[in-house]
């Protein structure tokens, strides 16, 4: 099934706004119901593809069939940037300016290195395409000719599963729900659920350094890969021999993060394990969002550390946006700040775990809360893109950012994005509801994941930008690190480089030459263009 | 103090080989006594220093004066090579090809980019140099001219400790004892133990990627690093503002393993912990190397987690090399394989991860042998290369070498590896005792520690050669990794290269380039030359 090309998701899971929400946004807010009836898909004015036969005809060859390459307006469409609400907003305005010129489907690595010739060849921009669920502009690169966006969905297969060493090798284009269903069959889970779960793909994942819901048990998908397979126009780079090694610097790490700037990542070799026999989420409410962050920082450091652990801060958690599903409800329970913290495992551990962190929890002042909080959390976790579109229909803007820093940084950097957000698009006649929750943490710091809602401007793209940048702007002077989880793209590139520092970006860029001398792939998409 | 130029670590720590281990070289290995004397520190025909003045004046200014820029043979004999067996070989001969002809010491970051300029503009070589215990060539560069060590010894300060965070910034001079004594003041450690913990420095730590013997529980060193500062001849990189982020590659993982081809790593910000309260290392015996080795798998993938976790195989276990201090010592109960288990934390904590390991243990075939043989392995853990140096002056050879890979790999990487070492050295005519260790374990795999000792050939750098490449080779035919912990360097770069692949290389050296474009520092180490 396709993605909604104008939204998130699967149309049928879509779900109005409740009524109590309409109001809020209305009265708060003052959000106005859009007028305008919603273009169609087939309303969207692409023009006929710039390719001429005897590129295509190339292109077919290295992918083995013409009917590998699509150049049907709809398929077109449905790979035209990313999921960020800029992106959205966009698409349904119908701007076509990213559309690429053809959609080109190998179905292994090797056509995928000959596909990258012939880009090269022919002067073609190539765009690694998996799930397009990015939301930075990183589907959207600068172009050196006309652009091909190479769909990985034929590299769908679980290659090799290690049961001893606990490890699989999973092809890139595997979208996240199929690795663990064939991972399941072979007893193992990945313990990957990003929001973006349900569509994003593998090779994304590690192309953008994905984190999950259950990082804090599981790690970050960058800790889980451990051998990486990648495909540059000037050939193979193939690396993870050992966990860990002292044979120079860790070239995985180099390739991860690289988001399709050094090359196509065919498929990587991840850390797998045992499906939990247990799974228990549940509820934790602390006075204010600084005592809750300094009992996760307790479980983080010193232990035990549960499997899931999130915080939101007061305003999400009156919105009631730490259950997607059950927002605009239970608005009278809704004081102080609420945790989730999960436990996966087998029963002893699991069990055992859970006596010990909740020990922890009361003595830092926390009120156990049950676990229905929990399991309304679990059912809802990758319902926010749904509500976002529901929000977008209503006539409101909402997107989300995050950042992370070392614990001590936190409270500034959580006060200095606040405020950016809030001061610009008060100012701008817009007054935002910001919302923030502790999305993943660390012995050493943790991230903050941002939430705002407000009304949308009369150009809703154009006036969100001087927000965006502000946000970035207090993000970098408060210490944070421009993005903890969703990538550099095109939209955090500017910011990046502040970040990393010219001779980083250097290094990078020096990188980026060798691998692919010719700039076909995604220019502009994490490192600037020569 | 100076390290013994020509052995390790303290002379005043040197111990003699008891009886039962000189009757055991001989009758077992057909070692002979040594009959020349030893030579003398001022023996050595060190030459006068090829530098002139301008050049000495030029690096004096860089460094803040001429106190600073040591040409005198017993400096420039202690800055020769480093500590493998062959540097000790080659070192006793008087052999000084390889020393620098100066050692300048720098006095922070800005001095060790000026230094670098100097070196660039003179066309000098530099060799950083932090504690000179490198055991892969890592101080003997190819010289693109005069070769100049940068002795890191003056930075050697704790810059900044953030107890929230924890989180330490440490320069890259600190010795490992200094560092965990400043920390302590803190009330934390940094928890890392290697075998040349007495000597190495924290930079050496980061540019290697050392890995210490309680890495079961504090991980490695390239596990602590969240922060980097490196000066190379371009300028500065400066990295880490979050413990994990998607801003692009992780750049401190492309520094971390750099060894000195990149840079000069001035200071890195660490993770730290509190002290633990408690320690308790304790004896495991098992039938086989096979049986044992599962259980340290079954610990590392479903924990819990001790501290320290290490096997010997049965060779090593008669020998009790397992405890250096003993060696030769009990050799009737030296039956089957020894592991050591070692937990370190709270009170509370340590007993209850005991008493689940120890259920484990058991539950794999283990049988408990108290914490006596753990001890004495704390006691000894820094002792090994004082006895090399025994074996050595004894008319011995003994050398070291170590690799990782999964798990599934790992009985085969065992065989390969003594069946290459001990065929090539038998046809040598000298039989030699190989013995093992799994000195670091993985959730996904562990690390192999062999230690070689046989007699020594007439030219025994020469005689040693044909073992190690044998041993080389049957590392990457086996699937395990040139270097789990040691490094490249000269000794390993020829099969590092076909271990990451031309590709793989060549972006490294692209990197090289672009931050060190006259090839000034360590040329040849890590990365073939240009």
């Amino acid at each position: 099934m396709d993605m909604l090309w104008s939204g998130w998701g699967d149309p049928a899971k879509a779900a109005p706004l409740p009524e109590t929400v309409t109001g809020l946004l209305r009265d708060l807010l003052g959000v106005k119901p859009r007028d305008a009836e919603p273009l169609q898909l087939e309303e969207i004015p692409v023009p006929a593809t710039p390719l001429d036969e005897a590129v295509l005809q190339d292109l077919s060859a290295a992918v083995g069939g013409d009917e590998h390459v699509r150049t049907d307006a709809e398929t077109r469409v449905r790979h035209t940037r990313g999921k960020s609400t800029p992106d959205l907003l966009k698409i349904r305005t119908g701007d076509v300016a990213d559309t690429p010129a053809a959609v080109v489907l190998p179905a292994d690595h090797d056509q995928v290195l000959a596909l990258l010739l012939t880009c090269a060849r022919h002067g073609l921009t190539a765009v690694p395409f998996g799930g397009g669920t990015s939301v930075v502009g990183g589907l959207a690169p600068a172009r050196r000719g006309p652009l091909v966006a190479i769909d990985l969905r034929r590299l769908n297969r679980l290659v090799d599963v290690d049961p001893v060493s606990r490890t699989a090798t999973l092809q890139a284009g595997l979208r996240a729900p199929e690795a663990e269903r064939l991972l399941a069959e072979h007893g193992f889970t990945l313990g990957h659920f990003p929001q973006s779960f349900e569509w994003a793909t593998i090779g994304g994942f590690a192309a953008a350094r994905s984190s999950g819901q259950a990082s804090a048990g599981y790690g970050r998908f960058d800790d889980m890969v451990l051998g990486l397979t990648l495909a540059t126009p000037e050939g193979t780079i193939d690396v993870g021999r050992a966990p860990r090694s002292a044979a120079g610097p860790d070239l995985r790490q180099l390739i991860l993060g690289s988001e399709g700037a050094f090359g196509v990542i065919t498929s990587v070799t991840v850390r797998v394990r045992p499906q939990p026999a247990t799974r228990v989420y549940e509820g934790w409410r602390f006075a204010s969002f600084e005592e809750g962050a300094a009992a996760l920082r307790r479980l983080a450091q010193d232990g035990p550390r549960p499997t899931v652990l999130r915080l939101s801060d007061e305003t999400e958690t009156l919105i009631g946006l730490a259950q997607p599903d059950a927002i605009g409800s239970d608005g009278a329970q809704n004081a102080g700040c609420q945790a989730i913290v999960g436990f996966e495992g087998t029963e002893e551990d699991t069990a055992r775990q859970r006596e010990l962190a909740s020990a922890v929890l009361r003595e830092c002042g926390g009120t156990h809360a049950g676990t229905e909080p929990g399991e309304r959390w679990a059912h809802g976790r990758y319902s926010a893109p749904y509500l976002r579109d529901a929000l977008l229909d209503a006539g409101a803007f909402a997107e989300t950012l995050e950042t992370a820093a070392f614990w001590s940084r936190i409270p500034e950097l959580y006060d200095q994005v606040r405020t950016a957000l809030t001061t610009t698009l008060t100012e701008a006649g817009t007054p935002p509801l910001v919302m923030c929750h502790i999305s993943h943490v660390y012995e050493n710091g943790a991230s903050l994941y941002f939430t705002v809602v407000s009304a949308q401007g009369d150009d809703p793209v154009a006036h969100w930008a001087p927000a965006k940048e502000a946000a970035n702007e207090a993000i970098l002077a408060a210490g944070g690190t421009i993005s903890h989880h969703h990538g550099v793209g095109t939209d955090h590139r500017d910011w990046y480089v502040r970040e990393v520092g010219t001779l980083g970006v250097e290094a990078l860029r020096a990188v980026k030459r060798r691998l692919d001398p010719d700039q076909v792939l995604n220019p502009g998409v994490l490192l600037p263009t020569d």
